[in-house]
């Protein structure tokens, strides 16, 4: 729902770094962080092949990887995006927040809190010619519906991550006001699929955005939806 | 997306014998599977207070279960639904699939795959003269989105639970063919919400329903759905 993120912000942030021409230290703020700060550990970045990964999405991430060697293409890193990582950025949410200490310290983003290849292995590219994310998904056994298939909801949930991404890199930091998705047939867990999305208009602040959910091969078409993403203006 | 689960047919199940009068044994699948198969354990009811559940709600919990007591509400037990427990009713589902039988034997319902407190912390309410289903939602620090705000997917995942049961229980095994929500306001971490499912008209064999998510005082709206469901007719 909300794209405003402390990983979404540092992807964004490391994006314009690079297209501004910035240095190698300031384009990168994990690693400004780790130079400006106490904290010494450098966040991993979940959006790289790991054992888990099926052929089916290792072969399609490495022909995006191509895709990306002309800069047509961006491969979006993620995180974790742990509450314990004192983002600065959500002070005024924090600040007017009831909730306990403890739990806020166990606070991980829902998409990376699975141990490798039990939850959603994903990665998102970004093209910035065509205003497109492409997400590659591979939703492990802790995702199921019914018995063999993935849950609606981790669907839900992959999808409004990809549609976000595609509102948030030109939009800036933007809420998901509205998803509506067709379910068109269930998704075998386990199995890879390619969620593409495309922002179709910007009406003021209302940016309209359009979701497939389709087989590796296209000839399957899982899910489709459309999407409204708002700035948050109270950040 | 799909409500056909071995849980949710158990719960249907149960229902059923409950209201066709039939004997103990009889009424309970759980405990007729154990006496007529080689199966031990009995699996855990989930839909359950845990020392993980607030104030607000072990305290909308107590409220229902005495709206329970005349039979105009019933609590719906919920199960981790692995696929180790082998259900036969999928059996067509699992021939045709070519899942790699390590994935799957891993496998689980999405919202029950977390530790008591960390994930979806939930228990569905139904009542059959109001064609109506009330999910109390506490949502746990892995279900984050913006540091210390639920993901949206995470939100759309328990309206899908909701609205879904809400069908499959007058109309038998659903799936969910559409889901169209507007987020109005971010939820915060770890707090309580109610979700409102209500059946509004049924055409043909499509389920139209309708369904709300606010805070427990009733004052803040923090989304609102509309859901299509059909029958999975391939069962």
């Amino acid at each position: 729902m909300l794209r405003s993120c402390t990983a979404a912000l540092r992807t964004l942030r490391a994006l314009r770094g690079r297209r501004e021409g910035a240095s190698p230290a300031a384009r990168d703020p994990v690693l400004v962080r780790r130079w400006f700060s106490t904290e010494k550990v450098i966040p991993k970045d979940y959006a790289l092949p790991n054992p888990s990964w099926s052929k089916d999405l290792r072969l399609l991430f490495d022909q995006f990887m191509k895709k990306c060697e002309d800069g047509s293409w961006e491969r979006l890193p993620s995180y974790k995006s742990k509450y314990t990582q004192k983002s600065e950025d959500f002070k005024t949410y924090f600040l007017d927040s009831k909730l306990v200490k403890e739990q806020l310290s166990q606070a991980q983003l829902f998409t990376r809190g699975y141990e490798d290849g039990l939850g959603f292995e994903y990665v998102i590219f970004y093209n910035d010619d065509e205003k497109r994310t492409v997400c590659l998904f591979q939703g492990g056994p802790y995702l199921q519906g019914v018995p063999g298939f993935l849950h609606g909801g981790a669907i839900a949930t992959m999808i409004d991550a990809t549609v976000g991404m595609c509102a948030a890199i030109p939009g800036g930091i933007v809420m998901t006001a509205n998803l509506n998705i067709n379910f068109k047939r269930p998704i075998p867990l386990c199995s890879v699929v390619v969620i593409n999305s495309q922002l179709d208009k910007i009406e003021g602040r209302k940016f309209f955005l359009s979701c497939t959910v389709r087989s590796v091969d296209e000839k399957i078409l899982y899910s489709e939806a459309t999407g409204k993403e708002l700035p948050l203006s109270i950040l």
